[in-house]
């Protein structure tokens, strides 16, 4: 395969936009990738599109997209799939390139989770992302969903709801520094302990909050990165896993295959192992979920999770930085972009560029999980070509 | 790039599958196309699935598929491109397999569009396929739509609502051999002329019927296809277009950008022209379209397409064959599906197997278009690697 870099990226922050559309965020996004191309881009430049949109706030997305940037000459196509959409995005930008058919793909994300084209509310949104058969009618929306697996590796093993509000202070403190997020306050163990409860065992600030948001990362294959940039940031390793939808199929609540397939297949991609991450956004949609996944990305031995968090490790400052953005947790979540702006955060970490910046970092992991935890994606970033 | 083939292809009958969910249509289609592998296939050897859908009917799109098939170990994207998402799936599977990443891929289209998840309604399914701060309030559903572009080609070129009829005759006439498509009955001229008035200029017979069904083709690696065939159908080019989605924004009318840059893409990709091509399956969603298409694809000269229609030329029997399987019209427009079924009979043609055998027919042309005209895929399949 050849090989494929990351050589600019943008975001819009991550906030409830409801004065805009899709129409205003995504050339948002755009623009700050472009800027962040050294040595600059035209759109003449870009060969093709994937866009990652969970829900169609606008309508038709990839017209509506290719309209906007006036990138009407070049095809756009829609990738989705449900919480991981945004790296599954990435994912085909990168195999688009490595296929030689196109050289520069720009990769987009965005989403309204609250003003969609179809209906107007968030929980039909979440009729999108289960089994509306069996999950949907049983209440089985993200947070009930979520809960129940929680509540098991709550009993499984020994972390306790005050890791879980660990999780979230730490994730708060790190995204007061981030102009990008959408909840920029810190808050105490005390203040998630005692939150109002959304769904047990998850108080108000174990919860994303819902956001409106757009990302964009502009690929390009080796042969041509030199024409952008100096300090491209290599995509080493993409991977996406599946899982069994219905929580009565599955064999164990307390881990999410589709987390382990998806990072196997990256990190083979990439030759790396979990030890070689220096730092990671991982998908905090709730706060158990991060800690789960440390166990699944192979940060923590099974059910040894507690012990990252506790001591400080996946601070800024610490071994495993997770989450220097603030997560999906305090930096929002609005999931076409999720995963694409995870992207966006790890570019500028390996450059030396971010806003809680981790030293020395040359290796970094992004994470989506999404659907009733049956995919997930992974997408490994280096500042070297490998 | 690595070259590309199909080695199985199947679908489901097109009709009004009111009893069957896509847990039923998609496991049908995929055990058609893989009892249509020679040489036999296992799930195990598939690395990877791109599945087309426009519609959410049964929630979760790729998890449903993974889980339904018994897939959920390999990765499951979903692509969505509007009326062109059928051949956009096939062209995002044909990508993943020239970049070396895949070696086989299951590509599946499916929709059901009268039973969506968010919504109960053929029209609230329109939004998803247009512009809703313009398009979608102004009443710019599908016919409404296609109905101003075909108007302005009646009053321009010397085309007459008979040639539409007889563009009507002729796919059912096709379609009463096709046991899989869903209006099996031949029409007049006459019938088409008086039936009732959809929009002007489209009487009932102008006009797609709502449909349900799947398709699914299996594509492999020119390494690996020896394993499963010594008849593969290869895939010589796919192209994707776009086009602005306004149509106060479009300098013309009577031609469609989307479909003359998708087309000049697969034909350049392939290394072939118009004039090459022996079968052709066209989306004629309304009459008048597959006549602007002929145009668009080069088939014929600006505003001479009804001197095609006239002459018999697109019947089987005739110089270029335009769908033998019944098309749009007559087989069914399921539109996640129907991209992906076009290839099917496509495979079927060049392999000599078809039901409206197509002789000699050696390369064949498959054409979506999509959303308002601003967005269509071409896939260019051939008996010959080339």
């Amino acid at each position: 395969m050849r090989n494929v870099a990351i050589v600019g990226a943008g975001m819009t922050p991550f906030a409830e936009h409801f004065g805009l559309g899709l129409k205003d965020l995504v050339p948002m996004a755009y623009a700050e990738a472009a800027a962040h191309v050294d040595k600059g881009i035209e759109k003449a430049d870009i060969d093709a599109v994937w866009f990652g949109e969970l829900t169609t706030s606008d309508g038709f997305p990839t017209g509506i997209v290719a309209d906007t940037l006036d990138l009407t000459e070049i095809p756009v196509s829609r990738v989705e799939n449900a919480c991981a959409t945004g790296n599954d995005a990435v994912r085909n930008g990168a195999i688009a390139i490595a296929s030689g058919l196109y050289d520069v793909v720009l990769v987009l994300g965005a989403d309204k989770v609250r003003e969609t084209a179809t209906n107007s509310t968030f929980w039909e949104w979440a009729t999108l992302t289960r089994d509306n058969a069996w999950d949907y009618p049983l209440g089985l929306v993200a947070p009930a969903n979520f809960a129940l697996h929680v509540t098991r590796y709550l009993h499984e093993s020994p972390a306790t709801k005050e890791h879980m509000a660990m999780v979230a202070v730490k994730n708060h403190f790190h995204a007061v520094k981030n102009p990008k997020a959408q909840l920029r306050y810190e808050i105490t163990v005390e203040q998630a302990l005692t939150a109002p409860i959304v769904v047990d065992p998850f108080g108000l600030y174990d919860c994303t909050p819902q956001s409106d948001g757009a990302a964009a990362v502009i690929l390009a294959a080796e042969d041509v990165v030199d024409r952008y940039t100096d300090r491209p940031v290599w995509v080493r390793g993409v991977g996406l896993g599946m899982d069994k939808v219905m929580h009565q199929h599955k064999d164990d609540m307390t881990s999410f295959p589709a987390t382990v397939r998806a990072a196997k297949a990256a990190m083979s991609m990439a030759g790396i192992g979990p030890h070689d991450i220096d730092v990671a956004e991982v998908h905090d949609c709730f706060t158990g979920v991060e800690l789960i996944s440390y166990e699944d990305l192979g940060f923590a031995e099974r059910h040894m999770a507690y012990k990252l968090i506790e001591s400080g490790q996946t601070y800024v400052g610490g071994a495993l930085p997770v989450n220097p953005s603030g997560g999906l947790k305090a930096k929002g979540h609005p999931p076409g972009a999720t995963g694409v702006a995870q992207c966006y955060e790890l570019f500028s970490q390996l450059r030396g560029e971010a806003v809680n910046q981790v030293d020395g970092a040359r290796i970094g992991l992004a994470h989506n999980v999404g659907g009733p935890t049956a995919v997930a994606a992974v997408t490994i970033l280096s500042a070297d070509r490998g």
